[in-house]
């Protein structure tokens, strides 16, 4: 099941892919099932239930409506850092033999299509493309072994950085947390839709069509498995939280001379099975009053 | 105005401080006002209003009722690392010219009386006694001149962190995410009721009555005022979100032997004009199993 959270004359909405075409209700519709986040709180059969009245709902055209997040409030967004050997040896860091673990918090988060913004106080914008694990049941202390059965399902995401506020400091959280840096989306997949962990999907970020990363979903240091089961072994995983779970190399950083994102760029995230996570690169307000000053 | 969120026979609560009492009301009652978070989103007029109809309420015995964290689910939880110097010192990091920024998930909140949980996986669990703003108004490029508008008042945090999972990796979000390490309370003050960004007020830890860390809230490297300013030019401060403002020197980490807390032990962290935050050590469950089996 591919499920997808959108707005349309300023209410919520959720479609479901059936066949070629998605079919969704919103907040203004009295069948409505409720947002993603809920669903998947309330479990698989809920999921499976929503689906089924959702695919004989009408055609939306998503091209039509706006895309949010999949998930807007989730309670924890869960990073992680340097889990692609690659792109821990261009970061200039030793591949550690514990994750690097960072958060982002909801504020930062926009949905496909919404413009990435690059702030007036920086020019240092950069992507990451990564996959998003998106938890589907409660749990502490879970194996390695069962720690798939509490993903539900997964997306895409890009960890847009700020590079000069992500090194200002020992702690790389504001260069990870500037408003509308978080792309999500565009839309969520079942867990059973996919290989298990993703393992062996490709996943390959083009900035203006150019490929600038490509790597296997099996090149990741800590694979979802071992994340789920590493992360719960001291926080509770909940349903609907977020495992980002790392970008492999290529990143704008690295090169030389590096490749920073642009007004006018259009930055896309593929996974294959997923889909493509696409969004445009805009200056923000304060940085166009800046330009005109 | 004081505030003091709670539960009561499976009911939430919120109580108003009059004199010597707290008045409170729950869920269960049909003048319930609101949770504290429902307030402060809801803006000045609406936590005076509430106050007022509080105190006709009947006289609750806060030690008759189990406190929960001002507020549960604040959409932020910014963490300040490094902001008094000798601690940074005393960590071996250079004091940086940036504020060191990392977050916690509401997942390891818990509130005043709730013991702090030591992990089977390790034994440096540690204090940390802190200044917690909570921020009021919605606020973007805030300045520093209006950024105390911003602020609707003040409680205490005990930043309790699992130090060697804090330095397993470049990034510290594990030691400072274990479940029921972040005790947060015991109850939220408005900003009017003390000094402009709380400076000149004394800050104290103690571990079983001993005093282990003491300081005056004006010797932070980066105040209340700077710090919702600086924050604000990178992400929007919404109602609720709550700045956790760093640790003064003394921590158990950089003593010589370390002092780690262990099950038994009280944690009391006070700040002048607020009140006590006083939370028990306990061992998890999972490390009660390890030390039977």
């Amino acid at each position: 099941m591919r499920f997808a959270s959108y707005e349309q004359g300023g209410n919520t909405g959720i479609a479901v892919a059936k066949g070629d075409h998605w079919h969704g209700l919103t907040t203004a519709d009295a069948s409505y099932p409720g947002t993603l986040q809920q669903l998947i709180e309330a479990g698989d059969a809920a999921l499976s239930q929503a689906a089924a009245a959702l695919a004989a709902a009408p055609v939306v055209d998503l091209r039509q409506v706006r895309l949010i997040p999949p998930l807007s409030s989730p309670e924890k967004i869960i990073c992680i850092g340097l889990n692609y050997i690659d792109h821990s040896a261009e970061s200039g860091f030793k591949q550690p033999d514990y994750p690097t673990i960072f958060a982002r918090f909801n504020s930062s988060l926009i949905g496909d299509g919404a413009p990435i913004l690059r702030p007036a106080v920086s020019d240092q914008l950069d992507y990451e493309g990564e996959l998003v694990a998106v938890i589907g049941k409660t749990g502490r202390h879970v194996s390695e072994a069962t720690a798939l059965d509490h993903v539900a399902g997964y997306s895409i995401f890009n960890d847009a950085s700020i590079r000069d506020f992500q090194f200002k400091a020992p702690q790389w959280t504001p260069g990870k947390n500037f408003d509308d840096t978080g792309a999500f989306g565009p839309w969520f997949v079942t867990a059973d839709e996919l290989p298990a962990g993703c393992e062996g999907l490709k996943l390959q970020t083009r900035l203006n069509g150019q490929v600038v990363q490509e790597a296997s979903i099996s090149d990741m240091v800590f694979p979802v498995a071992k994340l789920v089961a590493l992360l719960s072994s001291f926080l509770t995983l909940k349903p609907g939280d977020l495992i980002v779970t790392g970008t492999p190399s290529g990143v704008g950083l690295a090169r030389k001379p590096p490749l920073w994102m642009k007004a006018g760029d259009v930055c896309e995230v593929e996974i294959e099975g997923i889909g493509v996570l696409s969004n445009p690169i805009r200056d923000s307000d304060e940085r166009k009053e800046a330009l005109v000053a």
